[in-house]
């Protein structure tokens, strides 16, 4: 392997129009591979809005198999800039088992796998639990021909248990496509606290597993369903890179399409697990208790 | 239980000359309850300088049973001012056998019980697997008369799993007792991300747990054993409170002795916890893995 690879996080704002959607992915995929990038991740669910806000039986109809028509366009992207993508698609998997999944191609176009959600949330507005069945794949590294890429989804950027599973497995970034975004209403008293324990939370676990944390997200305000311009939600963008130690590499804008290319070194890695050598003292023997809901 | 409770971090400089800083030790638990303080905490291993900089089978006489003279000292400080304190102690277990430990004793002076030190560095002058056998009781919460204590000790800030077994048991507050610092011959490179790490590591447990996590550190150069002024350790003070959310509530000075009050919300912890449920949404079923070394 060499000593560094390069990561393209694409941050984009998503219509209703799904085959513009896909459009603009792919040439975000394309302009990130002109800048170097080796592997580029989308946003979560980036083909339309973020149609969780309500539920809606008649939206299952956005799901598509994989591969599928959506997927394929991935695959094609891939190959055609050579180079890996990290997708993310609502997953039609069978009448009534639906899933949040990310994908990944490797560079050829092929098809490496996927990982279904695992931490399914449910709050107002982001009504996860009635769309998608939680992920039965487990958590998942993939051997692609640039990096050994973990792929994780949005919720799952608050639980520890997920990126040290995932780092387990060998990870050297660990990929977060993600669609979270303020309240509007709640926005002047706790959107900079939110936004705060969101990047501290994955920079926590780029620590504690010495590895690379990459999250992807949208932009842009999407009204509710009864189209009160002062609801819906306003999603945050601020993709970014943290390295091996915790250190912010680079961070977008809050409000602005972009695409961030950062490269990746593996012998920071080996350095920063050297110095602080946590995978060597942990207590496998003491944390059974893990697999508890509560331990009371 | 009330609305809140109230927390005492002591920073101090540990000097060898052991009555001297258990007297200082006692002067600050004071002077925190004095400030209203309910749960008071102090540095790690505070009787004295850090002596793992060497490895020398004769400092293994420095270490003490529990209950013993320094334990007991402590029981009557939390009783002469009716707070509970969590000490850390070179407890001697019987030959051969030696821990790093973490006491607690409440109000009342009534010993509650101790918390092994589960995870032991060893890098250059952190030489600690030579003397402490890591901890075999396990994570630990305390039912105190002010507050559910959880007990976790310096290196353990760098593990997840520490704080969410911790957590799971109830903790309402995690505190570390901590003796960490900078090589001075690193410090200008690598000092404040490596401050930054070690405090962004604790505010990711709070975000993911919920809860109130509360570090202890030590201040002052430690010269090592060959004397070189150059050398040795800079304990960098930083003694912090994180809310639940993950915003910092009060962080100590890098080289002055200070005690840190602060009060803690019960009803903010529930908030958080509502508004961000993490702990609903585990998934139990598949987190088996924790147990293993590496997962390939």
């Amino acid at each position: 392997m060499p000593d560094t690879f390069t990561i393209g996080l694409v941050q984009m704002r998503c219509s209703a129009d799904k085959e513009a959607n896909l459009a603009k992915a792919e040439a975000a995929i394309a302009a990130a591979a002109r800048q170097g990038a080796q592997v580029v991740c989308l946003p979560e669910l980036f083909l339309g809005p973020y149609f969780c806000q309500k539920e809606d039986a008649a939206l299952f109809d956005l799901a598509e198999p994989i591969p599928g028509p959506s997927a394929d366009r991935l695959a094609a992207a891939a190959k055609a800039n050579d180079v890996v993508v990290v997708g993310s698609l609502f997953e039609k998997r069978m009448p009534g088992v639906y899933h949040n999944t990310a994908t990944v191609h490797d560079a050829t176009g092929q098809f490496l796998g996927m990982y279904r959600k695992m931490h399914i949330p449910d709050d107002p507005l982001y009504f996860e639990k009635y769309y998608f069945t939680p992920g039965d794949l487990g958590f998942k590294v993939f051997s692609t021909s640039r990096a050994k890429v973990g792929t994780l989804v949005c919720w799952d950027q608050w639980y520890p248990e997920a990126a040290r599973l995932t780092a387990l497995q060998g990870a050297e970034v660990i990929f977060y496509p993600t669609a979270i975004g303020w309240h509007p209403k709640e926005k002047a008293e706790y959107g900079e606290a939110q936004h705060s324990a969101w990047e501290t939370s994955m920079r926590g676990h780029a620590i504690a597993n010495g590895t690379y944390v990459a999250a992807a997200n949208r932009i842009g305000h999407e009204l509710p369903p009864d189209g009160d311009r002062a609801g819906g939600l306003e999603f945050w963008g601020a993709s970014f890179v943290s390295d091996p130690f915790g250190r912010m590499v680079r961070r977008a804008s809050h409000d602005r399409e972009e695409v961030l290319v950062v490269t990746c070194d593996r012998k920071l890695m080996e350095d920063v697990r050297r110095n602080w050598p946590f995978f060597r003292d942990r207590r496998i023997d003491a944390y059974q208790n893990i697999v508890k809901r509560v331990a009371d």
